[in-house]
C-alpha cells in the first residue's frame, strides 16, 4: 500500500524509482509548445489569488483561463456564474474545491494535488472541508514568496525554454526581454489558412501592416509571409504550428500551372469578402500549407500539425464566451491518405521539414506512427539525415493522462524509436503546469522500469538512464535548436 | 494463486475487496435498460428447464433467446438444429455444455458460471462431463425453488427497478401490475424513424389506432406521438431509446420553413408506399429525432442514443430466423460531426434533454466522451444544472466484458467525471443476467482499489465507498427518477 | 527482478511458465503465410554473413531484405547507403548495431536478441561495442554449422509446413522438391485484381501463357483462373491471399445480367490499355473477388483478406528502390459495410469459403471480430459446420508486437472463441523469423497464466494446455489441410 502522491508516485518498481530520481528529475524542462502570454512572462507577473492563477476568469470582457477545469465544473453541475461568470474569486474557488473529489480518475485530480505540493507545499487533498485553509495558505504564499512570480517559477522548475504560440502579425515585442529561460516564439499562421472565416480579409490587412506592406495580390501575401518568417527567425523562432480541423489535400496540387491560377482567384475573391466553398477552402489550405512547409524546410524549422479537434461545437457558448472556453472535442474523420500525399509532395521536392504529427484521436496514432516511418531519413541524398526527423506528437489535450501517455509511448516504441522522442510539452495557458513534465517523466520511467524488471529489456542504468535523459530534455534540445 | 470465481473474483487488492463487499454489494439494482418481456414479469413466469431460461428456443414460430450464446455455438461448429432448431431441450443444453470449455476468455464463460453459482448454487465448471448432473440439479431447483420465479429473482437480487423497451404503440397493459420492483416502460420509437422499412405505412396505422386516431398527415403523426409520450409518462416512463444505424443529420434542418415542407412530402409519399431515397431517409430521421429530443426535454426524460451497430448482415439468416438472432456486428462510420451538430441544435434552443451516448465501437468512445463535455451544465441560464447531465453509456453488447468495461470506465474517468456515472445496465433478454451488475461492480472496485493501493488516489473509504455506491445505484436513481 | 530474455521471457506467472514449457514449446510450427523464396528453400540456401541473412541488400538491382529493420535505421538517421545502398556488408551490420540500442520497446529489439540466442547461441546484447565480436562469431557459425542452412533451420525449429506466397502465373517449379517440411504454395492473385496498374494487360498475357492459352475475352480469363486454381490445388495449395488497399464492393453486383456486361467491357478496355476510373476499378475488384471466393469455397480453400495498408506512400523511394522497401503504412478507411455485404453475398449462395480477416489497423479489429461472428457455422443446411470457419487474422506487420498480439488475442477472446484460433504466422521474408512463433506462444501462455492465477479461469492444465497446443499448431493443421 503506497501513500497518495508521495515521492514515488507512479513509480511502481525500484528500477522506475531509480530512473526517475537519478536520471529524469535533474533534467531541465524544454516546454516547446505552450500558450503562455509573453507579456506576463516579460513583466514577471505575480498572482493575487489561487483563482486567478488556477482557474482564470471571465472578468474584463472575455473568458481566459483553464477550460480543462471549467468543463469538469460544468459536468459537476456548477452554474456558469461560478465558472466564467462574475462570482467572487473565493466562491469560484469553492466551486472548484467542490468538484475536485468528484475527479477521481481524471488527470486534473493529479495535477491539482501535484501543483498544491510543488508550488505551495500543501500536501492535503483539496476538498470542500480543506478548501478555506488551503485558500488562505496558498494566497499568503502567492503574496509573499518570490518563487511564485513567473521568473521564480521558471527558476524553481529549471525551465530551460518555453515555446509560445504567436500569430504571424504579432510584433513579438514581449519576446525581446533578456532572461535566463529562453522565450521562443512559434509561428502559428492559422488565420492565414482560415480563409472561410468572416474576418479573413481584415486579418490579411493586419498582416500586411505588420510587415509594413499592403497586400493586394496573392504574390504580395507570399512575400509578406516570407518576411514574417524571416522576422520570426531573427527572434529565435524555429517552430511552426498548425491547428487543422481536417487534413486538407487536393490532388489539383499536382498541376502547378492550373493550381496557382486557381489559388490566386480564390484569394482575390476572399479579399472581396466572398466566402469560399468547401472545395476552394481545401485548395487554399492545401496550397498554403505546401508553401509554408517548403519555407520551414529551407530554414530548418519544425512543422507541427495538430489534427482531429472539432472546435466550437456549442454555438450558444461560442456566442457568449468565445472560443477556447471548453467546447471543443475529438474529431473522427480519416486522416491517412491526405496526410500521406501531402508529406509525399513535400518530400518528393526535398522540402519536407522536420515534422511533428499530433492527433487528438487515439485511433489515428497507429496510422500516424507508421506513416511517419515512411518519411524518416534524409529527404535528398545531398542532405544529412536527422535522427527522429519525423515525430509522433506527445499525448495531448484530451489524451494528456496516464492512459493516453502510456498509449502514445508504447505505440511509438512498438512502431518506431521511442529513444528519439522529443518528449513532453504542456500546451498550457497556466504557469502552474510544469508538474505535467514530472508526471510524464514518471510515466516514462515506470514503463521502462516495468520492462526492465520483467526481463523484457536489459536492466542497464547507463542505457536506460541515458534514454530517459534524452526523452526528458536532450532530444528536444537537439531537435529544436 | 486464487481459486476460480471465488468470493473475491476480479478483486485483486484488499482495498478492492473491501470496496466491493462493504460498499457495492449491498446496493440495489436499477436495471434501467433491458429487453425483458413485460408479460413474463407480470405473470411471474417460471421456467421448465435450463434450456428455456438460458438459451431460449426457436420453437413456436420465431427464434427468441440468448443470441450471445447462439453466436458462440455457431462459431464452435454446432449445427443450427441444436441452436434455434427443433432439437430436444436437453440436446441443446449438451451442445451448449460442449461449447462452454471453448469459451475461455469470453465473458460468457464468466456469466455462465456466475449464473450457476448465484441462481443454482452450483460451483462446478460446466463441461460435457459435468453437464448431465448440472442439468438434473438445476432443473430440480427450477421446479422447486420459488426464488427462481421472476419475482423471486427480483427479490433475490434486490432489483429496485427494471426499464423495459417498448414500442410507442404498445398498450403497456403488462406494466400496470403492482410489484415491489418497479417495472418502468421505455419509449423506443425506432419504427417511427425507420421510414425506409416496407411496413412503415402499416405501422403508422397501428400507431394511430393505439392513440385512438387516424393519421392522415404529418401533423397528425406529431399529435399522436405527443399523445403516446403523455401516456407513457403517466405509466412511469422517463426514458427513451433509439437504435440508430448511423447518426442522421441534414443541414437542411437549419431552415425550418423549407424543412417542414420537405418532411411533410416525404411522409405523404411514404404513406403511399413509396420508399424514400437515402437523402429523404436522413432528412426524416433528423427531423423526427429533433422533434422527439425537444419533447423529451420538456418532460425531463432521458434520451438514449445507441450508435454503431450494423444489423442483419446475414440475409439468409434474417430470412429464416428473423432479426435479433445473432447476426449483428459493430459498424465503423464516423459519428462526431453529425452528432455534434444535432446536440448543438437542441442545446441552442434550450431543449437538449438528459442524454446517454452509447457506441458499440470502441473507437467512438473518445469522440463521444469529449463531445459530451461540450454540452454539460445548464442548457439555459434559467434552468438548473444537472450534474452528469450527458452520460457516456456503459460498455454494451460486444463491449460488455472486462476489457470493454475497463476501457469505458477509464476513458470516462480520464476525460470526465466517473463519479457521476449512472452505471451498468444488462440490455438483456434473460432473467438470469443480474450477476452482470455484480461483474461490473467488481471491475469498478478493482480499478479504484488498484489506484488507491498504488497511491494514485487517496485510500479514503468514505470517499471511494461513496463513489462506488453512487455508480452502483444512487446516481441512476437520481438521474432517471 | 528477472534477467533479460532468459528462459522465462514474457512468462510472468508459474502457470504461464508451465503452459509454455510443457505445452507450447513442443508443438511444431505451421507457418501458413510467409514470403520466403521457394528457390532458396529448394536449393537449401546457406548464408555468407549476418548482413545477408538479417538485413538483406540492395545489391544486384533491387532492394530485397528486411524492411522492418530498414525503417528503424532510417528513423535513427542512418544514411541510405548503409541500408539499401552499396556499402560493405560489415558497414551495414555496424549501422544496424548502432541502431539496436535505440530500439528499446520495439519488437525488433526482442527479435534481434531471440535470433542471436536461438540461431547463434549468442546471449550478449548487440551494441556498437559488442558488434565486432558478434559479427565474427555469427559468421563463423553460418559457415560451419549445417543447422544454419534452410533445411537445417526448418529442422531445428520443427517447422511442419510453410505457406509461400505465389502469383497465379508462377510455375511452382521450386515447390516440387520432396522435403520433410511441407512447402505449400498460396494463390495470391493481386495482379489480376489490380486492373488500374499500367502493366495489367501485359500481366494478363503472361497469365495466359502460364496456362497455355491466349486470353482474348473475359470468359477466357475466368477459364484461365480456374485452370491455375486447379493446378495450384494439385501442387498442394489450399490457401489464397489478397492484399486489398480498400475493401471493394459495388452494389451493382446484385444484378448479375447488368453486371457481367459491365465487367466484360471494363476488361476489354483495360486490355486495350485504357486505365479504368475509380468506379470501374471497384466494380472489377468486386466481381473478381466474388468469382474467386466461390472458386475457393468449391475447393475447400481458405481465403485470406489483408486490409488497411496504404502502400508506396513515398514516391521518391518507390522510384529508386521499388515496392516493399519500407514505405507502407496503416490506412484508416471504414471497412465494415462493404465487407459485410461481400461476405453476405457469398454466404447467401452457400459459397462463403473459410476466411481469415486481417486488418493492419487496430480500430478495425472490433468490427471484423464481430462481423466474423455473423458468418460462422454451416453456409447451407446440407454442409457440415466447420468450427472456427471464419477467423480473425493474427496481429500482423505493424501490429506484430506484444501490445498488438495481446490486443488481438484478448479481443478475439472477448468476442469469439480464442480456443479455435489458427494462431501465428510470420509473414516474413527471412529464415531467421521462427522465434516469432515462440514470441507469440509466450504471450499467449502469459495471458492464460495470468487469468488462471487471478481466478478468472480454472487452473486446469488439461484444459489450458490443450488450448495452447491447439492454438500453437493443431488448429492450423485441421483448418488448412
Amino acid at each position: 500500500m503506497r501513500r497518495f502522491l508521495d515521492q514515488n508516485f507512479l513509480l511502481l518498481t525500484k528500477t522506475a524509482e531509480k530512473l526517475y530520481h537519478e536520471a529524469a528529475a535533474q533534467e531541465p524542462i524544454f516546454d516547446y509548445h505552450c500558450h503562455l502570454i509573453p507579456q506576463e512572462i516579460a513583466e514577471n507577473r505575480r498572482f493575487s489569488d489561487l483563482t486567478s492563477i488556477w482557474l482564470g476568469s471571465g472578468a474584463g470582457g472575455g473568458a481566459v483561463g483553464d477550460h480543462y477545469k471549467w468543463r469538469q465544473m460544468r459536468a459537476n453541475g456548477v452554474h456558469e456564474q461560478f465558472i466564467t461568470g462574475n462570482a467572487d474569486p473565493y466562491e469560484k474557488f469553492l466551486a472548484w474545491a467542490d468538484t475536485v473529489p468528484r475527479l477521481i480518475g481524471n488527470p486534473l485530480y493529479h495535477w491539482t494535488h501535484l501543483e498544491l505540493q510543488r508550488y505551495f507545499d500543501i500536501h492535503e487533498p483539496l476538498t470542500p472541508q480543506s478548501a478555506p485553509a488551503i485558500w488562505k495558505a496558498a494566497n499568503e504564499r502567492l503574496a509573499a514568496d518570490p518563487s511564485l512570480s513567473v521568473h521564480g517559477i521558471f527558476k524553481k522548475f529549471n525551465v530551460f525554454a518555453v515555446g509560445t504560440t504567436d500569430d504571424p502579425a504579432d510584433s513579438l515585442k514581449w519576446h525581446t526581454k533578456a532572461m535566463e529561460t529562453r522565450v521562443l516564439p512559434s509561428f502559428r499562421p492559422d488565420r492565414i489558412l482560415n480563409i472561410e472565416k468572416p474576418d479573413f480579409a481584415e486579418y490579411i490587412a493586419t498582416l500586411g501592416t505588420a510587415a509594413g506592406k499592403t497586400i493586394h495580390h496573392f504574390d504580395d501575401l507570399l512575400d509578406v509571409i516570407r518576411d514574417r518568417i524571416a522576422f520570426f527567425h531573427t527572434m529565435g523562432c524555429r517552430i511552426s504550428d498548425h491547428g487543422l480541423d481536417g487534413m486538407p489535400f487536393t490532388s489539383a496540387l499536382c498541376d502547378p500551372g492550373l493550381w496557382e491560377k486557381e489559388v490566386k482567384d480564390i484569394f482575390a475573391q476572399a479579399l472581396n469578402g466572398k466566402k469560399p466553398g468547401a472545395k476552394e477552402n481545401e485548395s487554399w489550405k492545401t496550397f498554403l500549407l505546401y508553401f509554408l512547409g517548403q519555407e520551414y524546410a529551407e530554414r530548418g524549422w519544425v512543422m507541427q500539425l495538430h489534427l482531429a479537434a472539432i472546435r466550437n461545437t456549442n454555438s450558444a457558448a461560442l456566442a457568449s464566451l468565445g472560443p477556447d472556453t471548453g467546447y471543443d472535442a475529438v474529431h473522427d474523420y480519416p486522416v491517412t491518405e491526405k496526410l500521406a500525399r501531402f508529406m509525399d509532395l513535400l518530400h518528393s521536392q526535398g522540402k519536407l521539414p522536420k515534422t511533428i504529427l499530433y492527433s487528438l484521436n487515439r485511433k489515428d496514432l497507429y496510422p500516424l506512427a507508421t506513416l511517419m516511418g515512411c518519411f524518416q531519413g534524409e529527404s535528398s541524398p545531398a542532405k544529412q539525415a536527422i535522427p527522429g526527423k519525423i515525430q509522433l506528437g506527445s499525448a495531448w489535450w484530451f489524451m494528456d493522462h496516464i492512459d493516453g501517455m502510456e498509449t502514445q509511448l508504447r505505440l511509438l516504441a512498438n512502431t518506431g524509436l521511442l529513444s528519439r522522442f522529443v518528449g513532453m510539452l504542456t500546451d498550457s495557458r497556466s504557469f502552474l503546469s510544469y508538474p505535467r513534465h514530472e508526471y510524464f517523466r514518471r510515466i516514462l520511467c515506470n514503463i521502462l522500469g516495468t520492462w526492465a524488471e520483467n526481463g523484457e529489456i536489459p536492466n542497464d542504468f547507463d542505457l536506460l538512464g541515458g534514454m530517459v535523459r534524452d526523452i526528458s530534455f536532450r532530444n528536444a534540445q537537439g531537435y529544436f535548436l
